[in-house]
């Protein structure tokens, strides 16, 4: 096959571990102030409330917003579930940029440096701008663009998100790529035309319980982005 | 001075050198062809219809288009002053894009590397995404985003496009700096309360013809970017 000339990334699990992140960074903020929680509890509740804020909003139900936006309203929503309360407004504002603050997969970065020498990469995430600078600047992710749900005003996988990206690099669907650790982000694409990369992230949510492998046809799967690369000749 | 959290650029004079550049790239095309121009005079005359070709845009007159379509619009305005005529449709399309093979100044590439770790940096040009992306992956422009008119849906000096960069990055303007080697860029961007920053290019359209100094107080002037990030203590 030609290879794609522009190649988008999901972030959240796909690039980043945002399950042991969120933990970690939710233990530094709260424990020092008292709190003992389960940590990876609260962060799998705190992520549970993602897809159901963005259906609002996917729905047109809401007006759309940035996504740290998204992660307040879902912030303030679990807090009472773990009893937590009486946050400081800088703490809060604090913890809710615990989404800036997510570690990298350790072959994220090299990956990404191997496929930026192929073609333009972007992320084409559901996160703002803003948090996409900054996970980049904190794993050093080299990318040429920032696209994705901002510059769409939708958040995937509505058909916009996808094109929007295309758009922005004047590229056919079908010379891009979309690179994901879920199939149904890929099945998304793939219904809006662009090709599509599987990389494997079997313990997003703990060991053993993400996608080892696509749960569909795709045009290559990596067992991580290094791994992807090699197989587009990277 | 606190350091800004942010630094905008414009692109076109200020981070390369499309005079010099679109004449050699002119050259290389039309040469072959038969063409022995003034090549420095068609790069001027190019650029001299960039302006106008916004100014429909801000006025309101058309509605907003990349530049690369306005590069094409006006490069077709110009071919016949210059007694060219019968390029083939692959021809004019490369011969347009040489404005995405354009050459940085020598300071530029290590200027950005300097200039980035103090904070987030970004394009604010009237240039394209896809443009921005090509000049940044010719010369290494290590963005950390690509803002400006296409994110905008508007022209420089536009309050719209310093605004919309601001925004992209959760910041207020007046915690952002623009830096240009245009006064009207700066004055433009100072209105809407973002900081200044000055680079020297005199040579812009020939020796001696550019900014060797700001016409108006900015925050900060360099002789070049490398000057720039030293005045910035970076």
């Amino acid at each position: 096959m030609q290879p794609p000339k522009a190649m988008f990334f999901d972030v959240f699990g796909t690039l980043v571990d945002w399950r042991n992140s969120i933990a970690r960074e939710a233990e530094a903020v709260l424990k020092p102030l008292g709190y003992s929680l389960d940590w990876l509890a609260f962060a799998d509740a705190w992520r549970g409330e993602y897809q159901p804020a963005m259906e609002e909003i996917r729905t047109g139900r809401l007006r759309f917003c940035k996504l740290d936006v998204l992660h307040r309203r879902n912030l303030e929503l679990i807090l009472p579930r773990f009893k937590v309360s009486d946050l400081s407004e800088d703490t809060l504002r604090h913890l809710n940029l615990a989404w800036h603050r997510l570690d990298a997969w350790p072959d994220s970065a090299p990956g990404l440096k191997r496929l930026k020498v192929g073609c333009p990469i972007a992320p084409c995430s559901n996160g703002n701008i803003t948090l996409m600078v900054a996970l980049a600047r904190r794993n050093e992710f080299p990318w040429d663009a920032i696209l994705g749900s901002e510059i769409a005003g939708d958040f995937k996988p509505k058909p916009r998100v996808y094109l929007a990206a295309c758009e922005a690099l004047d590229l056919a669907p079908s010379d891009c790529m979309m690179v994901a650790a879920h199939s149904s982000d890929l099945a998304a694409a793939a219904r809006n035309g662009l090709r599509t990369g599987h990389v494997a992230r079997p313990n997003e949510y703990g060991p053993g319980t993400g996608e080892a492998r696509p749960g569909m046809t795709v045009d290559v799967a990596g067992s991580d982005l290094v791994d992807l690369a090699a197989k587009l000749g990277l």
